[in-house]
């Protein structure tokens, strides 16, 4: 699947949605052009026939008011059947073997798309954002999870149980929710960098701290608080890790830092590329580059998707 | 460049030729087939320009003794440019610049391919050896350095900076050749477990040192000497480390473990396989395996190489 941007379909109007475990976002795209877009919750707490139904329905609702759409697609956590269009597992949304694609091509009649969020948004990005132009370029969002796109040769490496870097191990001596510790996910997302400030500081949990995560601590590590400079130093360090890893492996000629962590701009960029310049010698270096399609990313992807599925349609009806 | 085995060209007889460190393996080949065998050595100690013109020479005379042969190709290490057939870089060897493949093709006349020694050896394991079947794999290389060649969806990444698996950091507290410290070249490789077994025991550099690695060191182990056990322990755990790290990232069905280090045959596969249990819980878990081919894997991948060539050649002769 080349990231090319040259189907014929590129000017026809088609759906995006990413459902995502607070909100599902819908647009109507051209191109990477957004023309319209509505967010609807996903409201998870009533439960997974809720959601579904609420994505199903919000893919409804953008047929009926733009109806002349020609092609829908629909990005999705977890594990994913991307051929068939079902969901098989999401721990976060509690789906499992949901098929979504099937019934979205029911209720509104158009050719469908299946992909998995992390990695639609990384083909977003390569497309239409800071990836243009690069042939080998490393989507890693970080935010309450660490996973990452990777682009090889133009071509998306779209395996179901890939890209999940947060699982690495890094030696961060803490244990990690996927059971075992020293993981990346356990030091280096927004909760994790929150929890080992925390930790450090002997902050005692209150009702408030979830709603603490990088921000605050990069917002005190700026003030001069010791506890916040260390646990933003070793998320850092351990994200540079992780990707020196990756660029030994793969050799991206470009890192992507997106999701929620990624805010933080220059402070997160410079001390990831120092670390990189101390540990690679002989290894290409990439550049290193923030996100420019915010949280759009993962459904422009899905209207990459839909205009993937609308080209095929069109060549099997010719 | 599918690992298929249905080229027209699969019948023809061609040359592939590994040009390594000590030797130059140069043969006759019939799909995965070795029809002829010659040993040339390299001596490289005789400096650059002689090891060059022993390739060459080992090419010519394979041509000359099997003029029959319908296409050539060479595999080397380093850095290359496969394109233009041009060796960039060897520190081994002291190769800079070499513009190999079109002076083999303008000796003996022949449609030419060009590759690298650890990645072709990786597709002919995956085409002809113990990866036949799989269509994501990894093929480690585990001797003097530590080098990997990725098969994703049936396709060889071929990226000439990638598959450094041998620089990732794992912690090992040592300095590695390539200026920093903690790689995973600086425990795992023959001479590194030999290195960090002398340094446990005490055992100072002889003259011998340099004969001396991983096979010496699972022989005493396995009569018991404690420094022993615990080099090749540590060798093994960190090995199951790095691909740990690559199983998160990019999800193979299939791990094979070739290069000299492999020969410990299940004393290798058993202790990495352990790790790996331990520590991918949701991850997919691959199978571990020793490469088939032995010694002659890169050769076979050059003949792959060449048969690519005849094909490409045959097309555009159309």
């Amino acid at each position: 699947m080349p990231m090319s941007n040259s189907d014929t379909s590129e000017e026809d109007l088609v759906i995006g949605i990413d459902a995502g475990g607070t909100e599902i976002k819908a647009g109507i795209l051209r191109g990477g052009e957004i023309i319209a877009l509505r967010r609807f919750p996903t409201e998870r707490e009533l439960g997974p026939d809720h959601s579904v139904a609420q994505v199903l329905n919000s893919a409804l609702a953008m047929h009926q008011e733009f109806p002349s759409t020609h092609a829908i697609a629909l990005v999705v956590p977890g594990v994913i059947d991307s051929k068939n269009g079902i969901e098989v597992f999401s721990e976060n949304l509690l789906w499992e073997n949901v098929p979504f694609c099937p019934e979205l091509g029911r209720i509104t009649g158009l050719p469908w798309g299946f992909g998995h969020d992390v990695r639609f948004a990384g083909v977003a990005e390569a497309t239409f954002g800071s990836g243009k132009g690069y042939a080998d370029s490393f989507f890693l969002s970080i935010g309450t999870g660490i996973a990452g796109a990777m682009i090889v040769d133009n071509q998306l490496i779209d395996n179901p149980y890939g890209g999940e870097i947060g699982h690495m191990n890094v030696h961060s001596g803490r244990q990690c929710a996927c059971g075992v510790s020293g993981c990346l996910e356990s030091i280096a997302t927004g909760p994790s960098i929150y929890g080992y400030y925390a930790e450090l500081a002997g902050i005692e949990k209150t009702a408030d701290t979830p709603k603490f995560g990088a921000r605050e601590v990069l917002s005190a590590a700026k003030n001069g608080d010791r506890h916040a400079q260390e646990a933003w130093g070793v998320a850092t360090r351990s994200l540079g890790e992780a990707l020196a890893a990756y660029v030994s492996i793969l050799a991206p000629d470009l890192i992507i830092l997106g999701g929620g962590v990624s805010n933080a701009g220059t402070d997160l960029v410079q001390p990831i590329s120092e670390y990189l310049e101390s540990r690679l010698t002989f290894q290409k270096r990439p550049r290193i580059a923030l996100a420019t399609l915010g949280d759009t990313a993962g459904m422009i992807g899905a209207g990459i998707l839909a205009r993937r599925s609308l080209a095929k349609h069109r060549e099997s009806s010719l």
